[in-house]
């Protein structure tokens, strides 16, 4: 922080790296003095850039004494994971918009960011540009949360949306998302869930102010979701999401876990389209507040990345770090098994066409304590079959799931096409 | 902040600062050490309220020299502004609801903060408890933030809301709301839309980074919203609501303005209802963020009064206060008249049923450079007029004014029942 400029170091030049630079020139007294890349040869859509900060030797930007402040957005665990560890080893402070690396790595780095009194921050790596990592950490700090239900991932809800919309097939949108670059050539880790059980993770961790392991996180794709389903979901009144959710059970135990939801209509989650992210937490003394935006993309990222910046900046010039950037949970969460959640559910369920196959259905699930709220009986197809849809009252998950084996054996019913867990 | 406690005095022990009073309990190292109040003898909603820390002098808490943080939660201009700026004098820092203050005194007091090295939070006047000012100065704060639009107003929202829902006429619900405490016996501030414009005042100023007057922002109440408004809006895809806007002209004036507008039921303000209220800024490099919640009531204000406390206190153990909390803004902003914005119309006329008056209609708007973009004529009634409505392509509002002019006095029309501005 010579000549009254902050340096900072960039690791990685895509997306984000890209929308990064970018904005930061209009920040004069911030200085990007090395970026690391992967290819020094690769064409990059930025004016003028000076090509002799480049760098494909990550390791220089980490252990460049010059620089204040390491930003990392390349993303996964090899090797950020190893450089983030050096560069808080040499005094570092650290911008990251991985939240991989967060949600598996986290308690090491923040521990070591303590220890060597620098601080990690990643507005970025959780819906993208929304901020919600500084407001809970500021305007909401007196507050006890004990919910967050989140969409946090654009590139199923744009899927999701779509099926929706268009009453088409997850492999049709699949196939026209991936042409048109909103999901990856494998795209795995956000329609498996996978992204935005990271998310959640570290979320869950700030929110509910106990660590959550990522390794006890149940984690659902949206791949087994049927044009079937979104059509009976709407003739309910409900829209499916895949939903990131994390709750305090009155015993304290953290219920943290993503999967698809119908939520209802009339859900302010529900009315998220596309590839906007959106994050609603519960707590008191605040209530309920929402707060939505674009979730990725070049600049929303760099928005995110650039107010974490800000932030270290300012607080560089004083002597003392503001302890709220600081991350320190003791507590490790006692996390709920799946097993043992409560929900509502959404049973579709094709059955013979003989009388009495409802009441077997609820017959079957009152043994197993569960209730049924709304029973859907569709047309007969031409091989006497009845698509049955039934909505179930809140019942204990290891329950539904013995109601749902049994209900595979009786001789009504065909098959059971899908069990998705229902919003409140 | 001997015995390690920061110390508290609070002004107003109405709903809010009960509020505060509450949540403050579960913070040890935060002591309410006087509170002023109206009448020493009114009973409480407080368990186990130490009364020897009352008093009807309210200048002994801005002098008492124990108190770090002077928190003024009575609202309005007298006596609230000598008190504060008596705080100020006196080193204390400021944590404030009250919206009209900061719109009217906003300039003087920060200044006066400033020279006192002391700072004014005021989270929980804008929004309630939805953080809104911790996040654009931090998390935002790398962004050029050119529009805001946004609900400011729980009371207009909540009656625009059962209007629209249940068809009723503006003065039955008012008297409902007035009922059951959601509006007060004299509702002009609300239903006028001065609270609303309050508070876009000071939200623009933040947010364009300019001083906004609020004596050059337009403002315009929903007493004149009928229910048939409701109705053709609704027929027209809309739904109606007071937005509070603020917005910078590609020559960088502020237009800044309170009034009802047509909101097409996919913009995310169409599906706010009640009482919460909600922002939707949108800037570079975010985009387009939305924020929603509780606008009001005691426990979601003392959320953010709690919020600003907290970023307080930390900050009193180091010797300097963060930059980010001051208000300083040295450019006045030009404000647009109204007369000079550009907006869509939605104007509702009563016309003779004659041939040709829509043509008329459209032959008047055309005259003043405004084209027509939808027409919507309604049933003949026993009178034989017809009911006309039309919404009209972007234009500025002195043309419109002008048309309407003309259009009064056209022979075929009736009168004109309604111009309502219409959101893109």
């Amino acid at each position: 922080m010579d000549n009254g400029k902050v340096k900072l170091g960039l690791i990685g030049l895509g997306t984000v790296g890209t929308g990064v630079v970018k904005v930061l020139r209009d920040f004069e007294n911030i200085e990007i003095v090395q970026i690391a890349v992967k290819n020094l040869n690769k064409k990059r859509d930025i004016d003028n850039l000076d090509t002799s900060i480049l760098t494909d030797n990550p390791i220089e930007v980490v252990n460049n004494p010059e620089i204040d402040i390491v930003v990392e957005v390349i993303g996964g665990i090899t090797p950020a994971y190893e450089l983030l560890k050096t560069a808080i080893s040499n005094g570092k402070h650290i911008v990251t918009a991985n939240k991989e690396l967060l949600a598996k790595k986290g308690e090491e780095l923040f521990n070591l960011a303590n220890e060597k009194n620098v601080v990690i921050l990643y507005e970025a790596a959780i819906a993208g540009g929304i901020p919600i990592i500084m407001p809970i950490k500021t305007t909401l700090a007196g507050n006890k949360i004990n919910k967050i239900e989140a969409i946090l991932n654009g590139t199923t809800n744009y899927i999701l949306t779509k099926m929706e919309k268009e009453g088409v097939s997850y492999e049709e949108v699949l196939k026209e998302a991936q042409k048109l670059g909103y999901a990856e050539t494998d795209p795995t880790g956000d329609v498996e869930g996978y992204d935005s059980a990271y998310k959640i993770t570290t979320l869950a961790t700030i929110t509910l102010n106990q660590r959550v392991d990522i390794n006890n996180v149940y984690r659902e794709g949206i791949t087994k979701i049927s044009a079937k389903d979104m059509k009976f979901a709407k003739e309910l009144g409900y829209k499916i999401k895949l939903i990131a959710l994390a709750q305090l059970t009155q015993d304290n135990k953290a219920d943290v876990r993503v999967h698809p939801m119908l939520v209802p209509v009339k859900d302010c989650l529900a009315s998220i389209n596309g590839v906007t992210n959106s994050v609603v937490l519960e707590g008191f003394p605040v209530g309920r507040v929402m707060l939505a935006g674009p979730g990725a993309g070049e600049f929303p990222t760099a928005s995110s990345v650039l107010g974490d910046i800000l932030a270290i900046s300012r607080s560089l010039g004083t002597k003392e770090l503001l302890p709220f950037m600081k991350c320190n949970h003791t507590v490790n969460a006692q996390q709920l098994d799946i097993e043992e959640t409560i929900n509502s559910y959404y049973i579709s369920i094709t059955a013979s066409n003989t009388p009495g196959v409802i009441g077997s259905i609820g017959e079957i699930c009152g043994r197993h304590s569960i209730s049924l709220a709304s029973v859907l009986q569709k047309g007969i197809d031409e091989e006497n079959t009845a698509e049955i849809v039934v909505i179930t009252e809140k019942c204990i998950e290891k329950d539904i799931n013995n109601a749902v084996e049994e209900l595979k054996n009786n001789p009504s019913i065909v098959r059971i096409n899908n069990l998705i867990r229902v919003m409140e």
